[in-house]
């Protein structure tokens, strides 16, 4: 029993019978020969299947399932070194091919692949995305691995909201919510989605020095934008003992080549796909994006640079004010396309939890944004104020000083300086891939007005 | 700049000048010299440093973190290879040890530590838990990648109920919730925390034959029990063309026995831990763990091993009724204290979605669990049903075909016999450390009640 990938992977036709299972994504029968593509995940390719044809049935159709046993032959054609000699096909789950709503052959666009959430694993597209995903997974977890990061389990309900920002989906019980008039809550507080686990990472910093965790963030935003899922991954880390935001970069930029180079090395058909059919308006191919730009620019800088563009913004940029989409573009456009850091950030833009620069009264704080090509902010990182009384009054003056108390203890018992980052999963395959829409790089996108299976 | 296990590992004190960082476990000052255990997380070991009494200063307590410069040399010590001497020793970050909940060299129960669940990764315990959890998620990946699974990120929030347990977290905007009167719901349908990945990871197994996925789960349990948690993490394969409980009962074992393996020669110092002071009275050790019992138990056979006990239960045992706990830890015990697979319980007993035996009139069904010593059931798994008729016709008695469309889908379009099982993250980790309580395998548990930090 072979998979597609193995079959087409062996060297020397052997004379042992091999069994091979799979969908069939082709069918073309002349008459002195049936052909077949099989396939069954494991790859791009497919694997070609040549039989008499008084092995086809009428069952063996685009989409049914089936068990081929045959002898793994060299293959005349140009576009591959084996295929498969049928002794005998098995159709193991027919296709009613008139409801199916993939067609054989047919290059479905990825807005209509998007009504079958349940289907469109079986499209090209989607299959190599999924097949990249995995392995960018895997290669996320190896890199950290690799570096001395232990890995944490951040907790997804939570008490508390690291942001801020309020856009957040509340937990109740089904039953007891409707049941109860009373209202006690589950947990005996108000329980949330988390938006991040950078509070719990510095917890664990504290204890590991490097940590990190990969796991599904979710944000309320009343958006069906391409931008926007409530649904999403981010891979955090956190470093104790560091002490400047270099270092910070420097993982970024190590976890995004490394990561890349894997998946460029594991899955080149799968990539090559991308670059073939879904954005070949890409001048650069994926290689190109492991080219960082080497400057880092300072956020005030930054506002400078905008200032003196020929072209004018919808939004005038202004020190203290956030950067817009178009600002960011721009930014990266005047680093010649390539991924850019923009650092220390306003103060009053930013959590509370970013240290203060001290440049001048809570002037800027050590912030930085990895802003890259087509996407915008990447990562986004920093270091974390680990200095007992700048934290304190600025919890304080937040009101926020009770709720945050257990955070304040961490720099009470050996406080050390410390910092991290957060890197948006989809995004990372939308940008490698040149990805147009967010609900396109997950398994089962979940966002406003939609949550489909 | 070395890390704490690497100075440990150094084969050769070398001459040149190194620098630790870390958190003071103990100090002991003598009259002639001075000596500090550091640990930075990265190892159950602390690394000794020896220094001049001249360097000591009032803020190097237990609990400071500090940045020592010194040379490795070779210890004089029986139980470690190298010490640090000291040159130079900063203390980094004080420790108001008087406040701090930990106090030096006092081995905490873990029932004390759970108060402090922003400090307590900084025990040696859940150091050492929290260390082997990490490689064991390293060791799942692994496992499956070099297996030919596709890793899958299934959806947490989902509009379909897999169990139809019932015990489900529902989820709402904070704010809308609150503001609108007229309850419309986000998603446009009610949406809830997932209780499994399975029926997703399904939808991808028709695609990449081999899927699994590996993230949190929820169940609106009201229990505050040592084997209930609210959030908790599973493992989920689903294989393809796979037409027995058997094969399912490799992959489990296999699972199993990879990941424990890896586990022991990885952490060896930390899983030691747990031998000598948490779980003491355990005879076996957790090489023993790796023996599985040979047998697989047909439930019916079970039911019958019971009634023949001469043990009296609380609940009779009968066929057609659940196994309990009491059963379970009969019949593992029956199998001498080994893993026993007990297979095909009662069709009305188990979900929909579990394939028919044809043993009877809906008698029995192709289910698996995977019952261990102390923990009961460790994996559950089953073969799917694959047969268009068998899954229609139960779901309308069900009254669910109109909700499960998506799902019948999967059965038209090239369906193929398959199964999957789920293996509980925690459950595992407290089976092989003998850990008693389930709060305590997981850095933040979330349980009926309480939800810190």
């Amino acid at each position: 029993r072979l998979r597609v990938r193995e079959a087409l992977g062996a060297r020397e036709p052997a004379a042992a019978l091999v069994t091979v299972q799979g969908w069939v994504r082709s069918v073309r029968s002349q008459k002195e020969v049936l052909f077949l593509h099989i396939n069954d995940g494991s790859s791009l390719e497919h694997l070609q299947v040549v039989a008499d044809p008084s092995l086809e049935n009428r069952d063996l159709t685009f989409g049914s399932a089936v068990e081929v046993q045959g002898k793994l032959v060299r293959s005349p054609h140009r576009m591959q070194n084996v295929e498969l000699q049928a002794e005998t096909i098995r159709v193991v789950g027919p296709c009613d091919i008139w409801s199916f709503p993939l067609k054989m052959k047919e290059r479905h666009p990825l807005e209509y692949m998007r009504q079958f959430p349940h289907l469109r694993c079986r499209n090209n597209t989607l299959g190599s995305l999924l097949r990249i995903r995995s392995e960018a997974t895997a290669a996320i977890h190896s890199f950290f691995q690799n570096n001395g990061y232990v890995h944490i389990h951040t907790p997804i309900i939570t008490s508390n909201d690291c942001e801020g920002a309020g856009e957040l989906f509340q937990i109740e019980v089904s039953n007891e919510a409707r049941q109860s008039a009373e209202k006690t809550h589950f947990f005996n507080v108000p329980a949330f989605l988390t938006v991040s686990g950078q509070l719990h990472l510095e917890v664990m910093a504290g204890a590991f020095t490097h940590v990190f965790t990969f796991g599904p963030t979710f944000r309320a935003e009343n958006s069906q934008s391409r931008r926007h899922l409530a649904e999403f991954y981010m891979v955090e880390a956190e470093l104790a003992f560091t002490e400047s935001l270099q270092d910070i970069m420097q993982v970024m930029e190590d976890l995004f080549k490394t990561v890349t180079s894997t998946v460029l090395s594991k899955c080149p058909r799968d990539v090559e796909l991308f670059q073939k059919y879904v954005a070949p308006a890409q001048k650069s191919d994926i290689t190109h994006k492991l080219f960082f730009s080497s400057c880092r620019i300072p956020y005030s800088e930054a506002v400078e640079i905008l200032k003196q563009a020929s072209q004018t913004f919808t939004f005038k940029p202004e020190w203290g004010c956030d950067l817009q989409k178009e600002h960011e573009k721009y930014l990266v456009k005047h680093c010649g396309e390539v991924p850019v850091f923009v650092i220390n950030y306003p103060y009053d833009l930013k959590p509370f939890y970013m240290r203060d620069n001290e440049d001048g009264p809570q002037h800027t704080v050590a912030a930085v944004d990895l802003l890259v090509p087509g996407i915008g902010e990447l990562c986004g990182g920093s270091l974390r104020e680990e200095r007992l009384p700048f934290l304190e009054s600025r919890l304080q003056r937040l009101g926020l000083a009770d709720a945050y108390q257990w955070y304040l203890d961490l720099r009470k018992f050996g406080s050390v300086p410390h910092g991290g980052f957060g890197m948006g999963f989809e995004r990372y395959l939308q940008y490698i891939l040149g990805v147009d829409n967010i609900k396109d790089v997950i398994p089962f996108p979940r966002f406003s007005h939609s949550c489909l299976l």
